[in-house]
């Protein structure tokens, strides 16, 4: 068994300093509550809502900040894998929502979001490389971010290539719903848990930013995509402890396996074609 | 505003002439009631459980079938339009797992199920042409069967293909899951259909076969991924209202797109590949 921990920490805009230093110390007393892999939301070093480019490229870090690098020694006491959103400058001088994993020997990968949510698009680049798995210890690590997780095609893929879990660092803001009903990220996240039979870690984020508040939906979802951890408090964390073989066991039945079955050649043509272009 | 009604019948094994006739009935009744589309289960002309090939070819029926033809003729009295699943005897002489698309004119489409679950595999093959994607005058109906809906790929397509709502006769036995949450092929059919802001009326069966129970889950789901109508009952039926046009608004915000926001460059070519074989 390991442990997951999904740190809903509230980052303050603009402060990254102090916003990486929270989030080590996070890290640090999870690690040292037996947490092996950690995850923190989206863009967790500078706070999401940016007013142009101009102040998130005052927000943002490259990879190999030494800031970035405490949280690599905090995973290090532990041998934990440390998943985290933050605010990238890029070595192409571009800005980017980017997630770093990182481990006692450092960044193992950079994953540039892929599907970039609304206003985003005005600040940073989409990514063009697809998302890592990570060998870990115990397990193959896949990441996504946020809006990324609402395409059925990134956790399929991302299942194909063997992940056993998602980590999902998100900023999801508070939509309705019915009485009694998961955020309906979560739900998402169950469908690709239980489609793909991989746990995924979706870490949210909380406190309030220029008005906008979060869902505080962080949640941990088995391979039947049920959800074994949540938290709805401000700077809570969604702990669970899980047993990652499961993810290898894709076969359902004697006869039924969940990717086995698949039927791509009456379906892989369309999901190829390009993106309509959306009508005004 | 149309009504979608899915009739939660419960068929007896091998009784076709008394299942059709049931479903007759209730097709009847719930066009009377204003329905403009009607949804019966998966199998609704023969139950599920068959023991073999041989039991399932007495319980098969060609499309034409003047025993089917009577749900066209129930389907004509209000211009509504049935999909209902039924064990087809193909022209080939072969056995699928089949839905009708019927109006008042007839037979309008029929679809084989393209992903077989379990012991389905014995007794039937399996389709291999895409599932239609029906015009009807209020909308556009898009058919899968049971275990179809598990594969994020088949509703992604019927959206691409323009469907605004996909009816997916089932047969769901019942497996466990936590109090208080939806059975998890609702779930499937709540993130599909958020993902792909579409409407998914799942009909579901009820009774007891062989000592198999089901999940009698029926569930209309909105383009937003909630349930607006469920029924657990016995012989029961989930009936909402819904404008189809909310289908056609696949513009999330100014600037994000459910559909266009794909990026199938950095994905579909993983999702072409021919399946894993199973390890055994």
């Amino acid at each position: 068994m390991i442990r997951v921990a999904c740190l809903q920490l509230a980052p303050v805009l603009g402060d990254v300093a102090g916003n990486v230093e929270r989030a080590r110390a996070a890290i640090r007393a999870a690690v040292a509550d037996g947490a092996h892999i950690v995850v923190l939301p989206e863009l967790a070093t500078s706070g999401y809502l940016f007013t142009d480019a101009a102040e998130a490229r005052r927000a943002a870090l490259a990879p190999e900040d030494p800031l970035l690098a405490t949280w690599a020694a905090e995973a290090g006491r532990g041998d934990a894998v440390v998943v985290g959103g933050f605010c990238e400058l890029g070595d192409d001088g571009l800005l980017y929502n980017s997630a770093v994993v990182m481990d006692g020997s450092g960044v193992r990968a950079v994953y540039r979001k892929t599907h970039l949510w609304d206003r985003e698009k005005l600040l940073f680049s989409p990514g063009t490389a697809r998302p890592p798995v990570v060998d870990a210890p115990y397990g193959r690590i896949g990441v996504l971010i946020c809006y990324d997780l609402e395409f059925p095609e990134m956790p399929r893929a991302l299942a194909l290539r063997g992940a056993d879990l998602l980590a999902v660092p998100t900023n999801w803001p508070v939509v309705p719903r019915p009485d009694g009903e998961h955020p309906p990220e979560v739900v998402a996240a169950m469908a690709a848990a239980r489609a793909n039979r991989v746990f995924i870690a979706c870490c949210d984020r909380s406190g309030t930013e220029r008005g906008e508040r979060w869902t505080r939906g962080s949640a941990v979802v088995d391979t039947c995509g049920w959800v074994r951890a949540a938290c709805d408090e401000e700077n809570g964390r969604a702990t669970a402890d899980l047993d990652l073989n499961e993810a290898r066991a894709k076969r359902l039945t004697a006869l039924s396996h969940a990717l086995a079955d698949r039927r791509p050649e009456l379906y892989a043509d369309l999901l190829s074609d390009a993106p309509p272009q959306p009508s005004p």
